[in-house]
């Protein structure tokens, strides 16, 4: 399946700014990326990566500087295509398999915080709408349509890179070349009453 | 299956002191534990509460004011078994019964954050340490004891209704009693520039 990409090559990761200093956000954004390329390809998908700037990373870029929508947009062709974002470091082949070969004009799995954070279209008429809660309005777009729609309920496609919290499940559960970054850098699991987090010893 | 739901009506939901009184905290757990019980049951499941003190909730109650772990393990009598914690109010039918389901001596579902939000054990030899990064220390243990292990991959599951931001995901996916009374109780998703909140209207 054609799998766009989308890629943030100006601001990456900003809202890591209290952990990380812009040149940090940087490089765990490119190592975040390619790790959802690998695991894209590893699930039979193709890649294409959707950019803000040109980058050289091995796949096919279209450099789009608009808004994350209106370049999704102009990218779906009507071919069926799966739009799965950058920082889904914890997405596995058997995660995206999962997403690919589910059933349904629309395919959608949520992002924590109502987010999109992957899907598939395979409805002409379907457009994407990613600010605000857009899990909430792609069900409705869907709906208007006629597209029949699946939610996908996958907590590894759920989870983005997004806020220092996030940090953790990156270090719980991948091995990636995000995470080894991540504890290369100092981070390390920080375990108390509640949920874990993340501490840094540079 | 037998599905252990332990349930803490002592001080439930204390990390919710935030934004809800202990009152308040205690009428949202009520409903969540009921939503579980109803979804436990819609999967076939045969919930039985393992409470802290005395409930009448028309399943069958064992009461052990132990701690968590201590009292699973205690509950665990070499029977195939489920543990689903209470506050999983985003569990539908249809990801219990994946839980339900998947093969392995043990199943994991981890929570955001590290916790194992609902695990079924089929190994006399497994036993529970809720403590920390239970996930991790969980899939080490099922190691050490030789049993088979699977990570079951859910969003519905890994979401326990433990902090506040936890309120969004209660509002965008679910339309159970706990999802009903928190709007009835005034909140309301906000949305601003990153993940979607709660905000509240009294």
């Amino acid at each position: 399946m054609r799998v766009l990409v989308p890629f943030d090559g100006r601001t990456p990761c900003s809202r890591l700014a209290p952990v990380l200093d812009s040149e940090e956000r940087r490089a765990l954004a490119t190592r975040l990326r390619d790790d959802v390329l690998d695991a894209v390809r590893a699930a039979g998908g193709r890649p294409e990566l959707l950019a803000t700037e040109p980058v050289d990373v091995g796949v096919s870029v279209t450099v789009d500087d608009r808004s994350l929508s209106a370049a999704v947009n102009a990218a779906l062709t009507g071919e069926p295509t799966a739009v799965v974002m950058a920082d889904l470091a914890l997405a596995t082949p058997r995660a995206l398999s999962r997403l690919f070969t589910a059933s349904g004009d629309v395919v959608i799995a949520p992002g924590r915080g109502g987010g999109t954070n992957a899907l598939v279209v395979r409805h002409p008429d379907f457009r994407v709408d990613y600010h605000g809660a857009s899990c909430r309005d792609h069900r409705r777009r869907a709906h208007e349509v006629g597209a029949t729609l699946r939610e996908l309920d996958s907590h590894r496609l759920a989870t983005d890179i997004d806020e220092p919290g996030d940090l953790a499940e990156l270090l719980l559960h991948s091995d990636g070349r995000a995470a080894r970054w991540l504890r290369d850098a100092g981070f390390q699991l920080s375990t108390g009453d509640g949920r874990v987090a993340v501490e840094r010893h540079p």
